[in-house]
């Protein structure tokens, strides 16, 4: 607790833009986020006031950082399990224990457990050499899928491979330098969904409204909340999925459940689990505005298992847009954001504190409405006056 | 310039629970809110990285604050005007201006300016000695009001006068205490009104929905948004001259303007002017959620002179209850928080980190729906769980 104001003092592991917005949200419910960053310059430490500097793989600095923490929770996957584990042992609160980070940071672990568990996912099996590709691909039918187990995000790590020879080069290399692989059947699927849960120890579940995620380069892009046209059957069975998940796995805080909407052999749709995430998440940042409880602030409560606040959308459709760096254009952020703000007056904008780089997320803009053609075109076009400014 | 993000870099003289949810809604922007605090346990102080310390009274202490910033303002009204024209003229840009922030500091400079402007007002006269003001009863007959022109708030420095004899008394009393009278007709008010507006360098000029604003012991306890039965003409006249008002006395912020509705000789509903505020105001606390933007971002867009946000309301019914410090009851403010977000979890909690009082405001919460009687209902009663607990 924090003597100066009777309130739980949560500590972040990770300095990036997830800890910067689960600030903003911990100072509403009187607190103050703690927060473990790298670099003065990273996103959280520019407007957090409580701000510790170390690396997220040093139990030395996770365990000072801890000291003096109700909770201790994550803006990252990338702590290392053992590390959880020893901090738990001296008795921290962890969020999520590593029992359960596990299937969030090893895609193998994740899908040995998820198929252990009966729940959908695509064929897939471990590759530790080209032969064991070319088996699965010759079983399969080209292209087919390559993933390291660990490691990788906005498409980083994850190979289409599309037939034998570029299989064995591409298994050869990467097993050379030491990364461990699954092979997974490419999926035909018609779009991508998201569901996000929170669950707290006591073990309460909160469910958000499902959302599509549409993804250019591997790289999230749009949310649209809720999924249009999402049959509320198959909402439902997607939110169970992830309430299910959530349970099994034993996560406290946010889980997000990335999905692939396929046709089943039925010609009816189904859900395929393609990635799991175990903290706040790009498919949530609808969320702020979008939903009674935003995602950071549910995340807060899940891990010092307050009861869950209420997740129902505030309007009719939301949409998110991802504000990418662009090429450099002359004009400053500063300016696109008077634009932009001359243009469209609802908009909502959040800005990161990051330096811009080419393709780089150093933002994101909701909007809010009825109509969701229109919603989404404001949103894109937000997001483009961001990128690019009037170029 | 803030170097690290190319967004600006805007600072705020005084570290309460404005500047804390400034802050907030500065992070969103890309900024990071720099507070002049006078304590660490001050509510900004609490959760913003950059935090300078020094009395608002203290001019070089201010000039020291303003260097590198793009843009000073206030979370109060007490900056002396003589220091904000010394920054000004140093060629810091200070808003609201000093010949603005005049009218929101002294109330009979104020009613002074609003009388020429041809705005409504009370009845009203300077005091200076007990005749003026046992004048001033014997013709509008008692009781009248007496106001300090300075310092007051929550109902502190204003008094009921019953009648000569506490009239001499009072006036004695203060004017030997150095303190500046005013006195002004007791209205035959229907209720209290609020209009908010936000002016830009520019000249850009935003309106909120008009609020009424429920008042107990002098303190506003609870906000309704917007106004109920308000007939549109006399919230359009409310807008109107909140937005007269703000051009002309060159504001440039929120200015938050504070009415009695009264019943007019003509039997119709009237308009009279109490007070001026330039600052987001705790009669725009419900724009957090309930509006599309908040008064914490519209106040930083307008001093930034960006285009303002849209004021549109988010849902039919917003109401905000002020949460205030109650007698110890033994339990914690955490625990309270607990069992509110059991019994209701759509309200909006917002705690300032501060040490609970009896009486001092604490925080605040607010709901959103569609029926006003239901939604007043569910702050009050969150306000009241925070506040007592289950005693």
């Amino acid at each position: 607790m924090d003597s100066r104001t009777g309130l739980p003092v949560v500590g972040m592991v990770g300095g990036g833009q997830l800890a910067r917005m689960t600030h903003q949200a911990a100072i509403a419910l009187g607190q103050s986020l703690r927060v473990l960053a790298l670099d003065p310059s990273d996103g959280a430490a520019l407007v957090a006031s409580d701000v510790r500097y170390g690396q997220h793989t040093d139990l030395a600095a996770l365990r000072e950082f801890s000291a003096g923490c109700d909770v201790v929770t994550f803006d990252h996957e990338h702590v290392p399990t053992e590390h959880i584990r020893a901090l738990a042992a001296d008795g921290v609160a962890v969020y999520p224990p590593a029992e359960a980070l596990l299937f969030a940071q090893d895609k193998r672990a994740m899908r040995e457990r998820l198929t252990e568990l009966g729940a959908p996912v695509p064929r897939w099996r471990p590759v530790t050499e080209p032969d064991e590709l070319l088996e699965f691909g010759t079983e399969l039918g080209w292209p087919v899928i390559l993933k390291a187990t660990r490691g990788g995000y906005d498409g980083r790590g994850v190979w289409v491979v599309s037939g034998p020879t570029e299989a064995a080069e591409l298994v050869g290399t990467l097993r050379a330098a030491g990364t461990e692989l699954i092979a997974e059947e490419r999926v035909a699927l018609r779009r991508e969904l998201a569901v996000q849960v929170a669950r707290s120890p006591f073990g309460q579940v909160a469910a958000y409204p499902v959302v599509e995620t549409v993804q250019r380069d591997g790289i999230c892009v749009e949310v649209l909340a809720p999924a249009p046209r999402l049959p509320e059957e198959v909402a439902l069975r997607a939110q169970q999925l992830a309430i299910d998940l959530a349970t099994s796995l034993g996560v406290v805080g946010l889980l997000a459940v990335e999905l692939f909407e396929v046709i089943g052999a039925d010609g009816e749709p189904a859900l395929v689990v393609n990635e799991l995430a175990m903290r706040p998440h790009n498919s949530g940042h609808w969320t702020i505005e979008g939903a009674r409880t935003s995602q950071f602030e549910q995340h807060l409560r899940a891990v010092l298992d307050y009861p869950m606040g209420d997740t129902a959308l505030t309007a009719p459709v939301v949409v998110m847009a991802n504000v990418l760096g662009g090429p450099d254009g002359g004009m400053s952020i500063d300016e696109r954001l008077h634009h932009l703000f001359a243009e469209d007056p609802g908009v909502k904008v959040h800005l990161y504190g990051k330096q811009i780089r080419p393709g780089r997320k150093v933002g994101h803009v909701t909007v809010l409405g009825d109509d969701l053609e229109k919603v989404r075109a404001r949103a894109v076009r937000a997001a483009w006056w961001l990128r690019e400014g009037q170029a």
